[in-house]
């Protein structure tokens, strides 16, 4: 699935926007009500977390939903970072110049802190 | 959760409920109210995860906010194990049976997990 | 390492070493002949990516593999980890006394630093 | 640090294969040298688990070798991506067509999959 449009969902943003990829409109733009639907289950899952602890749930129970977090986190993240790669660092390689280096070198770095996480 | 005892201090539970880790007191009994804390800063992070998709912050910015909250996640998980491993671990081996080698590989299968994700 | 014993069977230590798990005689020391059969499975492994970069494989490629090992070695450690709850630290809470308390904090410092890699 | 240079370390390579990014000479090719030098410390460090395991090390001295022992594998694959997103990527964004599609999706699969590990 390379189409960048977003999965299932209808967005309202304007078509003209698409392309712009200046200060305030980054690769994730489009997917924008996706991420925010994603992110208010994440938000419902550490709830539900504070439930189990508060309903004195057994222990590894309750370590099993932090697992399914952190991967609903990370899968948010590897989104994300897919969109910055195809959107923020290809324009960079295509404009030339120095800034690909950068872009890379901050793209590696970001992952490398998702990684150790 | 109305307790208000600081995190990693004694709490006011009486003492003839310790050493009781049936169903409803577990390991994490006494640290109940730092958990919530943990969680529910965690729920803060998620929801400024939220304001900035909304607001467009840059993607890499956004990433190292995700890998905080993961590092956060991982954290609380890895003190609940704690004292998991400190109390139904340690009670089932000194019960004696086989109760402890169920036990323990719950916990390595919860523990192989959290190191997946 | 000479022994031939099949990985997972019993294997000819007299029976009077078992129960003690003094300084020479660890949790895993059942598993000795698994655990280097795996290993030496690793080395091969590592090998194997030096003659993929060698041979200028594609960097995907290599990625794949680079991840096979790094599975290899976590699943090596979560199971040294689990011979280790079982024997260790099972054995100091039936000692008593506050040998358990430091085990199990030196076990969840041992899973914090495989979590983070 | 983006310079495209070894660390360090001469390499036998010819100016001249500089920025071909062909079938047989991909992102790395540069690095090579260190690349080896790396996968062979990698490499000693799997032997000498194994010298622990042979010796009866204790359990929680090898799961820190073993810990270090994947560090330095999430490393090298961090710097194997950065390369490879520096090379074959941006270069498949300057070509234009769908190819980036296929190099940003192919790049993100193989984080998901150090990230899972």
């Amino acid at each position: 699935m390379t189409t960048t449009e977003p999965a299932g969902l209808p967005v309202a943003e304007p078509v003209e926007a698409h392309g712009d990829h200046g200060h305030a409109v980054h690769g994730y733009h489009d997917q924008k009500a996706e991420h925010l639907k994603r992110l208010r289950r994440i938000e419902g899952q550490i709830r539900g977390l504070q439930r189990m602890v508060d309903e004195d749930v057994y222990c590894i129970d309750i370590l099993t939903q932090v697992s399914a977090s952190t991967k609903a986190l990370q899968s948010f993240a590897l989104q994300l970072l897919e969109e910055h790669l195809r959107h923020c660092v290809a324009d960079a390689a295509v404009k030339g110049g120095d800034e690909i280096d950068a872009k890379v070198e901050e793209a590696t770095k970001a992952i490398a802190r998702m990684m150790r996480t």
